[in-house]
């Protein structure tokens, strides 16, 4: 009785090892992990920034509450894809081109420009809720900084 | 030359319309962009509150900043969380069940269980900032939600 339930045990233990390697075999590596997050952080980026880009180019009409809350987001979502960068992620799935991680003076100032501008406009934003030249000049400045970046950073 | 000048300016349109219609075929659609928007955001979420569950669980230590960086976070994608459902991503690449759309109380007030726990969180991280019971109760509360939500309206 004794030796079964050792054999028992031992087999389960085995499977719980097995079962954990295959996870671990299957799951994504911390690379392939920081690489979707960082994906992910640019298409809420993107699904946010979308809409201003479509006032801004007259393709939809100016809606105040809905610019600010998108404006507010991108500004937020700005802190994030600043640390999405990390080392592990320089090699993969991605588009991320190697001048990342070897012009670390011209990354920061990259995406200080989308701080900046994110910020900028959600500070006009809190004193200035129309399609105002203003507001035109803030989101461009904010679209010129994704631009300049991926221009620059990002692969074809 | 006026009629080749025609029939380059014909087949330059023709060019062009061709070329938008294969963009238009081979591009995501509105539901499958909202449905990566969804995902993107659920991504980001779990980034942020993945190493605050990690302390919970006694796996990685409490640091402090980071943990309330990453309550902020997960409060602020929370928002964003409750508008990634809209009717057009019911179906496709997805894992949202149609709960989501005919339990349209429960869904909400499994959403609103997302926002007032990340908000309690990152509340009582404004003065508690320690690895105490207060910290384990209100982050395990937001352990909670989610998995309160995925059990109810994701699909396994």
């Amino acid at each position: 009785m004794q030796r079964s339930m050792s054999l028992q045990s031992c087999a389960l233990a085995l499977g719980a090892l097995l079962a954990s390697s295959i996870v671990a075999a299957e799951g994504p590596s911390p690379a392939e992990r920081a690489i979707e997050y960082r994906k992910a952080v640019y298409t809420v980026i993107g699904g946010n920034f979308g809409p201003v880009g479509a006032v801004l180019q007259g393709k939809a009409p100016y809606n105040a509450a809905d610019v600010r809350v998108r404006a507010e987001r991108v500004a937020f979502m700005a802190g994030l894809a600043a640390e999405a960068f990390p080392d592990i992620s320089k090699t993969g799935d991605t588009k991320a081109k190697p001048e990342i991680w070897t012009d670390t003076a011209g990354f920061q100032k990259a995406m200080e420009a989308l701080a900046t501008s994110t910020t900028a406009l959600v500070d006009l934003l809190k004193t200035d809720q129309t399609d105002s030249a203003a507001f035109k000049a803030a989101a461009g400045k904010v679209g010129e900084s994704c631009k300049g970046c991926h221009d620059k950073f990002k692969a074809k």
